[in-house]
């Protein structure tokens, strides 16, 4: 099947004079992980079902290039195929944009769909072929013609209005903070394309995409006007009243690039990662101003209201967790339990909550070995029991109408050995480390990660990803500008973490073939003392889902890391306590019980 | 005094319509920390004889830049100067380029010596001062002018060889490795601008410049030929017949400029922050390729040789000061003792160790307030008695044949208070915790910062400065590219720590007008082990001198890390103490013994 696609896709290629066709994963606001099926390009052209790497298709090369979290799932799909794995950031491995200037040859053409690559690797490209006197093709997506009529239509999901008691500022006034950023960096107009930017700006909401609950949409503010980009069908009269209310003047979602064709002279605010090289070419004649958007910036920066709004979900998200750790302990090794039965037990649980709206993201519930695949799903067809031994590692969140969730816990099924005790507590180690550091205005992500990471690293383990991300509010559940990570942004510039910012803390331990452990909560950026120094901040710790004290060694915790955990569980008692009864009350008051020295 | 020479100047500038002058702390070759006096221009116009800062006259302002280790030794020398104190990075206080930009009017006129400032800033002012359509005046030297006849001349201190037994590299090798890095960057040549630079390249050390064994020279390196630009008196014999061995053209100290001036059309490697204005504008038709020199990144990286003659240079070091630590122990409070009778009581212990050359930097001998000035300086005229209670923090280190070394001290006289311990605990267990890292390649300081500022910060306490530095071999004590602070460089890339990299670990506590505490080892980057997830490093701790257990409190330590006190100790008594006799060794014996808890 991909090998037929692959030979309709080269025919179209060599019509065309086509040496090197690329499919990234991007849809056309360049999102970078989750999108609507109509963008799975990469995906249908490759059979690799995971959410990030590209594809690119030669006359006689076809590879898919992912990174090590999807290594294995990689593997597993790909047989049959003909597609090569290209291991990203294995060493000997190209990335993929050198590999296309490297097999693009000399007068040749590169081809890809202009309207999901970037503004900023369209160029990169541009240049680095020029040399060679060879050519970009983007006008058309030939993915798309080979896919035809089987081809899934873009969403037109219904949009909602978030109101103000959930984020805490109409859109007046968040239309107005980004005209005072437009005005300060003397831009004439600001153009949103990442997906979440409307959402935020407008506080609506939409459903166009799994899991994250945002709208195919663009949107251009200028010092007087605000146009909006969207399929018309997702405006029922209630939205239809709200966006006159707010002087939203509604485009059509195809009509920007001929839009932005008329202007000319103008100083425009896009961020050339996530403006796509269609939308830059109709540009042309102004100037770019490239920066992260300013709402980038503001959305990661919670209001009073949005974090009342964030900490009560997880309060209802704790008591799902809670009843789910409760049954997964007293139910496995009894009737069947498998990592499908379990990860609907769990999504039932959560839809019982108040608000609820949908996951946050797919669960993972990965039972052992498999946990070792970070980013690891359970199918119908494919999946574990789950049995009395060993972790089960489940990484799930949902998406509330107060706020989203993210939250990881590793669970101990029984017979667990020294060393995966071991593992548990060091992985515990670095995110309490993390979680309860203070430090001075002006610390970024990068300086910290090494507070949840040495622990493992003292041990020669790494963990092969950040330690933590941002978190949107009711809104991407991965999100910028910030985050926790040891390397450096591509752009050299990591973010000061700031009052306001919600980010996670989820360090782990994946041994291949063997197992998998990741404690995540979410923690709040918040004020400490002012002092001579400066400004020191701290984390709030905002999940309330015990640790589990049948994975703890003591010996490899401080006395401080102990009475941390112990003050911790002695929250949570009392904060999700009340909200439980009988059986499952009896859990968490076991749970969160004191622990002592051995 | 001072209010005479600013009046001169003020005259000079009249004369050339000069609006603002700027008189850096650097000398031609950019060093910006020790120069020769000939180039202490900013001292002689304000009075400020501390080794950081600038100084800035307008027709109506004299101001004196510097940072916060200087600003109660600025506060008092500039009593009565007229001149004013502008504290570096306090709110409110522009930057002196900002300010330099700010204050020459439209139309107006900026000057400066062009030998003192780097091509960097130059560029810097000149575009920033288009639009105000004012100028800069480069060619002269005003304060030259002014200072006259008694300004200090120029050093000529003789040249020296220092041996393949102590570099480990013979001079031809150093220069193959240079003109490969020439060549794969496709330049032409190679202008070494920075003093450690040729010495480094042509085994040579000079005694031009105090605590520093460098000689003011500039080479230059092509395909073919290397030329040194020195003054010709520094070359006895021996060093001519080397230079003639090693196929070194010497050129007079002032061709320089003359010589590039005949260059054209080339490609040149020059380090636009270590390369003056003047050599820029002299190279005006050439291409200039701006990066920090190889040669920097190569002496950052020290052979084994090198590495086995630090050692050794650090032995030494630790028996003189042992020697020193007993010998403040145990006559403080008995006869007189100041601060500047023990630090003449440490030069002469370094004196009596074989092959000394000098001290490596001004020794820091400070008591109890004083040393909450990081850069205190005891000085005949002004220091304290040392009373026996409290803290005595001794910064000091010497040059040898072997190597170069930095160690920093602070010593418990007695009468400590449960607070004192309790800040010299965190401080050490800082300390211990970055000393015992282990990190993956690809690691920088910038990531690994937080782990010694860590306990500190969690008091809200902060030291305001980095944790650590390279170290030269045989030559400045301060040295980069690398090393350990949580700000990135400016231009925003922090370098990767290596193999073989030498780097400080001094996190410290200050509390104005009341006590300071610091505690410095050097440490080199070694190789652990190598495995699926990469190669991890860790630190090679080789100061040998013990903590000092009248000031530790172990409740503020973990098991482990009172484990790695003593596992120290016992190195160091096992490495030392057979160096020592009588009551010193008897003091090691005691200093080493093992640590317990309370």
């Amino acid at each position: 099947m991909i090998q037929d696609r692959i030979k309709q896709l080269r025919a179209l290629m060599a019509e065309r004079k086509i040496d090197v066709y690329y499919i990234p994963n991007e849809d056309d606001h360049l999102s970078d992980e989750y999108t609507a099926d109509y963008f799975k390009c990469k995906s249908y052209m490759s059979g690799f079902s995971g959410e990030a790497g590209c594809t690119i298709i030669t006359k006689d090369f076809a590879g898919l290039w992912t990174d090590g979290r999807f290594f294995t799932q990689a593997e597993n799909e790909l047989q049959g195929t003909g597609v090569t794995l290209m291991r990203l950031r294995q060493e000997g491995v190209p990335n993929p944009i050198d590999f296309l200037i490297a097999n693009t040859p000399k007068n040749g053409v590169l081809g890809f769909d202009g309207a999901v690559v970037s503004a900023r690797n369209y160029l990169h490209l541009t240049q680095a072929l020029k040399e060679k006197n060879a050519k970009l093709y983007t006008t058309e997506d030939l993915v798309g013609m080979v896919w035809g009529k089987e081809r899934p239509t873009m969403p037109t999901e219904e949009l909602y209005v978030l109101p103000k008691k959930y984020t805490g500022e109409e859109a007046s006034e968040r239309i107005a903070r980004t005209r005072e950023a437009m005005k300060a960096s003397n831009c004439d107009a600001i153009l949103l394309t990442a997906l979440e930017d409307p959402c935020w700006l407008l506080n609506i909401r939409g459903n166009d995409i799994a899991c994250t609950p945002v709208s195919y949409a663009f949107a251009v503010i200028t010092n007087k006007k605000l146009y909006y980009y969207v399929d018309a069908k997702k405006i029922n009269a209630k939205v239809a009243q709200y966006f006159k209310d707010n002087k939203v003047t509604v485009r059509p979602y195809n009509a920007l690039m001929k839009d932005l064709q008329k202007l000319e002279g103008k100083k425009i605010w896009g961020d050339m990662g996530h403006l796509n090289s269609n939308l830059y070419k109709a540009l042309a004649g102004n100037e770019i101003y490239d920066a992260i958007s300013p709402v980038a910036y503001f959305r990661a920066i919670k209001n009073k209201t949005e974090i009342k709004n964030i900490r009560n979900a997880h309060v209802k998200d704790a008591v799902a967790m809670v009843k789910f750790i409760y049954w997964v302990k007293n139910t496995v090794g009894k009737g069947k339990m498998t990592e499908v039965t379990a990860q609907d037990h769990l999504y039932a649980l959560r839809a019982e909550q108040k608000n609820y709206i949908e996951p946050s993201f797919e669960t993972i519930c990965a039972y052992q070995e498999n946990a070792a695949m970070m980013h690891y799903t359970a199918t119908e067809e494919k999946h574990a029991a789950v049995k009395a031994r060993g972790f089960l590692l489940v990484d799930s969140g949902g998406t509330y109408k107060d706020g989203t969730t993210d939250i990881t816990r590793t669970i101990a099924l029984g017979g667990l050995t020294a060393e995966e005790k071991k593992l548990y507590t060091k992985v515990l180690k670095g995110h309490l480390d993390l979680l309860h550091a203070k430090f001075l205005y002006g610390t970024t992500g990068n300086n910290l990660d090494i507070l949840a990471r040495n622990p493992l690293w003292n041990d020669c383990i790494d963990y092969q990803c950040g330690t933590g991300h941002g978190v949107g509010h009711v809104l991407a559940v991965h999100e910028g500008p910030h985050g926790i990570r040891w390397g450096m942004p591509a752009n050299g510039k990591a973010v000061i973490l700031q009052e306001g910012m919600v980010v996670t803390d989820e360090p782990g331990v994946y041994l291949p073939h063997k197992l998998g452990i990741r404690i995540e909560n979410e923690m709040i950026v918040q004020k400490e003392e002012k002092n001579f120094y400066g400004q020191f901040l701290s984390f709030e710790d905002i999940t309330y889902v015990p640790y589990d004290r049948d994975a703890i060694d003591t010996q490899y915790l401080s006395d401080e890391e102990i009475d941390w955990i112990n003050a911790y569980h002695k929250m949570i008692w009392e904060k999700i306590g009340p909200l439980l009864s009988g059986k499952e009350k009896s859990f968490l008051k076991k749970a969160t019980g004191k622990i002592t020295r051995a």
